[in-house]
């Protein structure tokens, strides 16, 4: 698709030390592979779905069209979320925070899931910590879900 | 402070490809500089505080104190969160994903807040998306937050 034109009005202010933190310039500060986190939240639930990173490109193109585009570091791409199996997440409500190297996306979560294994959120498993931890063995996680909220196989196919 | 008493006794599993998204051994994957994402959401409200990033040893140091203890990227070294200001976060529970490479840590937020500028979550600010992008203009942050949950100043002295 053709996103230069509607990608190219978005104007990012420059970084200046003294206004990241209080001012409302949005400077959003990248890391040295050119990649900022965001977490997206479901905006109803405030269960939080998943993690991913994007670059400048993908975060004008989420602003531009009010849907998470993300940029996949294992495949190198943009990825915008859902132009496989449907489940686009449509932005509610993007926050920033104090040093501007990170995003809270609260999206309309379309579809079962956010995540590819066919889990609802990608954090279906919890850690044990403390007490729970047995000393000199392997940490054991738990399932933190019930279940799977879609057949991953049916809408991705097998991998 | 002595850790590594604490710490030596928690051993993860070495990573296995086929394990990392379906099995239950925790095999965190930390980034090339070593480092792990973890978000901190509070139990109750669910509301994010912060992303800060852990690195091997931080992670078992939260694991076995079942506190969050995090790795400053800025000060490169290891960050109990509170030391300073008291507002340390108790860990009730943590969940990992799907590639086991970012964390959420669920806690009961000690003090007024997580944030250093005096905010209770770092997540103050919204940013614009969709038509209140005004095109060819510098984006503009909105408060999400209203007021300061505490005077940062009285708490960490002037900076």
């Amino acid at each position: 698709m053709d996103n230069n034109k509607q990608t190219d009005q978005i104007v990012f202010t420059a970084r200046t030390a003294t206004d990241v933190e209080k001012g409302l310039d949005f400077a959003p500060k990248f890391d040295a592979n050119g990649l900022i986190a965001a977490m997206a939240v479901d905006h109803v639930t405030r269960e939080p779905l998943m993690l991913a990173y994007m670059n400048e490109e993908s975060l004008k193109m989420t602003l531009a069209f009010g849907e998470a585009v993300y940029y996949s570091r294992s495949r190198q791409e943009i990825w915008h979320k859902g132009a496989t199996s449907g489940h686009v997440q449509k932005i509610k409500q993007i926050l920033v925070d104090c040093d501007q190297d990170a995003l809270i996306l609260l999206v309309d979560q379309v579809g079962a899931g956010a995540c590819h294994t066919g889990h609802h959120s990608c954090f279906y498993r919890s850690v044990p910590f403390g007490s729970q931890v047995e000393p000199g063995k392997p940490v054991t996680l738990a399932l933190a879900e019930e279940g799977l909220a879609f057949d991953a196989e049916a809408v991705y196919g097998k991998h």
